[in-house]
C-alpha cells in the first residue's frame, strides 16, 4: 500500500528568534519505507535533525522569528502485517524486555494507577489478547467522539469521568486501561486517509507476544475510532502519551496560524 | 572514594506466583565502578536483568511467591568529577542532543506546564546554572521536609501548594521548575552515606553545558535536601519522575515488610 | 422506634488551647424526636453551641487542650414516614424552592460537572424517582465497599475512578450523580444500629417532590450500602459534602486517639 | 453614593423549554437601598423569584426556548461604612456565629486544605486585619490579571500555581487563604463603576471582628484587583465561590450570545 502525504502548517513566533520542536514526518521503519520526501520551513535561523523517542522517527529543532510555514510533503510505502490481536497472547510481566518496560509505568496524562480497579473489575476474566479487544470495545462504545470539549490539560482519567473526546483522548484511555492492566502502551501520532475530516491522527499501540518478533512481541496499532487501518497507517513519531509527540512545541511565544492534512492512497 | 552499601528489603507476595520488578543495584558507569557486588533473593521462580532505562543500571524482573527477602552488597568507586553548576552555562533547546529532549517533556508526577507562569516570574531572570542554583535554593528554603504529609500519589504540583515532603518530592519539583524552564530534567534513585536517617534515596538531574562531554551536555546531580553529594553518591536508576524508579514494583499483591540500609564511605 | 445511642471519641490537643468544631448529637427534627440527651465534653476551656448549617442540629465549639473526651448518650424518637422514593415525582429545577437550589451545586469532594455526561448517557433515560433508585443500584455495584483506600482528600470523582470507598465516598457518587441531573442532594451525617461494624456514618439526601410538604418537596434518605434505613436512622447534621459534617474539625494540632459508636433499637 | 447600572446579556437556548437560573439584580441590604429597578426577561414560559444564598438578594427561575434576552436597570445608593480592614481583630473560631461556620469549610475552588502550610508559613506571624491585608497584597503582587487563561473550571489551587487569573481567580485565592487561617470566607458578584473593562465582577468578603455588629463580626470586601471600591459596589449575591454564584446557570443547553454592564456615579 503507497500512501501519498501532503501536511501543512502555520504559526507566527515573536519577533525574536524562538526554539521549536518539530515532529511530522513519515519515520523510517521496518514496515514502512518512505519511497520520496519534502520538507520545507520558511526561513529558519536554524534547523536540526535528531532521533526521536527509541529511534522511532526524527525531531526537527527549528530556530525562527515571525512567521513560520511548514509543508511536508511524502510517499510512504506501507509493508505492515496483519496480526490479529484478538487471538494473540499476552506477554507476562516478567516476559517483557528491558525497552518495553518503562511502557507500563504511569505517565503525565495516562495515570493508571487511578483506574486499577476499574479495570480489574470490567476486563480482569480476560486473559489473551481478546482483554485488548475488550478494552478497544468499550473505549468506543462508551466515549463519544467530539472535538472541542478536551483540551491540551485533559488526562485519560479526566476522559474517564467526562465519556467525550478527540482520538488523543480515545489513545489516553486504552494507554491507560492496558497498563492497568501491565500491558505496555505507547502513543502513537501518524498519518491515515480514513481519518475524518482529514488531521493530524494519533492511536495507541500495545505491546504483545508476537513469535515473528526475535523480542518476543511487537507493538500493535489499537485505534478504538476506527479511523486507523494499521495497513494504511504512517506513523509520525511515539511517546509515553500526547506530552511526548506534538507536531509542534514551541519554547517560548506563538500563535498557531492553520494546518491541512491531505492523505489518500496512491493511484 | 569508595562506598560500601549494604541494603536489604522484604515483602510477602501471595500463595500464587506474582511479578515484580525490581531496581536496587548500583548502575555500571563511567563515573562509577561496581568493584564488587553480591545479590540474593530470596526462592524465585524466575529472576532476569533487563537493562533499565537510557541503559543506566539493570531492573530485575522476579516472579515468585510467598514471603520475599532481598539482600544486596557491594563495594563501588565513584569518581564524579566535580562540576560548578553555578557557572555552567544553560543549553538553548535548539542544542539539545535527541536523547535530552524527552526530558523536557511533562510527566506523571511533574507537571511543568501547570507551573510555568510561577518559574518565569521567579526565575526567568537568570541565564545560566545560577538559575538552577536558585531553583535549587527555592525548594530548600519553602519546602520543608517532613516524613509522612506525602504519599505514592504526590505530584510536584501538590508539593508546591502544601510546601512539605520528602526527597522524591523536593526532586519532582525541581524537575518540574527545571522542564518549565527548558532545562531536561530527569528523576535517579540513588544511594548516598550522608542520607539522614539511611534509606533508599532520590535527587534530580539536570543537563547542562559540558564541553568535556562529546554531546555537548551532561548530567549534573541537583538535591535541595543536601543529603547528596555528587562525589559520594552510587547512582541506581533513572526516569522521568518516580513512576519509573522505584526500587518495587509488584504486578499483583504484595505486602512491603521492612527495608534497611547502611551506605558508607570504605575505611 | 426508638434508638438509644451511646458515643465517645477521644484526641490529644497541645499544650495550648486549641479550637474545636465537633458535631456528633442528634438533631432536634420534625421527624426525630430527641427523648433524652447527655454531653460530656472533658475540661473545656470554653464550650459554645451554635445553629449547624439550615439549623438542622448544632455544632459545638470546644477550646481545650491536652487530652480531651467526649462523651455522648441519647434516647432517639424516630418518626419519618416510609417514603417510596422509585414511584415519587422529580421536581422540574424551575420548581425548586430558594433553601435547595445550592444543593445542585458543586462542592469540594462532588464535582458534578465532571460526570455530566457520564450521568446524561447512563441516566437520562429516567424520568422520575426511578432515577434515583437507578443511581443509588449503580453504586451499589459498581464501588466496592473497601475501608482504608480512600482517604480525607478522597473526591467523588477519584471514587467513581477508583471504585472503592466507604460510606462517605458512596454518599458523595451519589451526591454528585444527582446534582448532574439537576436533583439537589446533600450530605448527612447519622447514627443507624445496622451500621457494621458500628461507626458514625454518612448517607446521601435528595430533595424530591412530595405533596405532604408545603415547600413541594423533602429530602429523602439515599444509601447504596444499604446500613441506614431511613425509619432507624437519626440524623445528626447536614452539609454540600463530607468537607461540612466531620464529628471533628480542629484549628490547630490534634491526635485522635479513639471513637466508639453503639446504636441499638430500644428494647 | 448612588450609582446607575445597565446591564444586559443574551443567549441561545433550544426549541424546547429550559430551566436557567439568572442572579444580576442588585441585593436589597441594609448598606445598598435598591431606589429603583426594572428587569426585563423577553418571554418566559415561566418566571419565578426564589430568595438567594443566606437571603442575600434573589434568584430567578426562567423557563424559556429559543433566543433569550434580559436587561437591566436600576439606582442603588451604596452607605456602606468605611472600615478599616487592617487594623481591625480578627475573630478566633470558638467565637464565630453559626452562620458564618460554613464559610471556613473547603469548597469546589477554593481547596484551602491544600495550602494550609503555604498559608502559615506566609501569613502565620500575622495575628490581625493586617493578616488580610497581607494576603490581599500577596495575590495582588504574585497574580497577573490576565483573561482568557482560566476557565470555569479553574480552582484557586489551579490558579496558586498558575499564577494568572481573573477576578474570579484572584477571589478565590484569597478565599481558599483566608478559610486556610481559619477567616470565613465567601463569594460575592457585584457591580462596580471602576471595574476596567466594564462587566459582572466577583470579589471575596470576609468575616471580621466589628464591635458595631450584634453578632460581633461582619462581612468586610476584599478585592485585589483594586477594581471594587467597597463605598462604591453593589452586590448582586454571595456564595461558597463561582459555582454558586453565577448570573446565569442553565440546566440544559445554552449558547451564549452577548452581555454588557455599565455602571456609572449619578451625576
Amino acid at each position: 500500500m503507497i500512501l501519498e502525504i501532503n501536511s501543512s502548517f502555520a504559526f507566527k513566533l515573536g519577533d525574536q528568534p524562538t526554539d521549536n520542536l518539530l515532529q511530522f514526518e513519515a519515520a523510517a521503519l521496518s514496515d514502512q519505507k518512505v519511497l520520496s520526501a519534502k520538507t520545507h520551513v520558511s526561513d529558519p535561523e536554524h534547523f536540526t535533525r535528531v532521533p526521536a523517542q527509541d529511534e522511532v522517527g526524527e525531531r526537527i529543532w527549528v530556530r525562527a522569528k515571525g512567521e513560520c510555514k511548514v509543508q511536508y510533503e511524502a510517499r510512504v510505502e506501507v509493508t505492515r502485517k496483519a496480526f490479529d490481536i484478538g487471538s494473540a497472547r499476552l506477554l507476562k510481566p516478567h516476559e517483557l524486555p528491558g525497552h518495553a518496560v518503562e511502557y507500563v509505568f504511569d505517565s503525565r496524562y495516562c495515570q493508571a494507577d487511578r483506574m486499577q480497579n476499574f479495570v480489574a473489575d470490567r476486563f480482569g476474566k480476560y486473559t489473551g489478547g481478546d482483554k485488548i479487544v475488550a478494552i478497544s470495545d468499550w473505549v468506543a462504545q462508551n466515549i463519544a467522539y467530539e472535538p472541542g470539549v478536551s483540551s491540551a490539560a485533559t488526562t485519560a482519567f479526566d476522559t474517564f469521568g467526562d465519556r467525550r473526546g478527540i482520538c488523543r483522548d480515545f489513545a489516553h484511555v486504552v494507554i491507560a486501561f492496558a497498563r492497568a492492566s501491565a500491558i505496555p502502551a505507547r502513543y502513537t501520532s501518524c498519518y491515515a486517509p480514513d481519518v475524518e475530516p482529514q488531521d493530524f491522527h494519533a492511536v495507541a499501540e500495545l505491546y504483545i507476544a508476537d513469535d515473528a518478533s526475535e523480542d518476543g512481541g511487537s507493538w500493535q496499532i489499537v485505534d478504538p475510532t476506527g479511523m486507523a487501518d494499521p495497513a494504511k497507517t504512517v506513523k509520525i513519531g511515539i511517546g509515553r502519551d500526547a506530552a511526548d509527540v506534538s507536531f509542534m512545541t514551541t519554547f517560548g511565544f506563538a500563535q498557531f496560524r492553520n494546518s491541512s492534512v491531505d492523505v489518500r492512497e496512491a493511484a
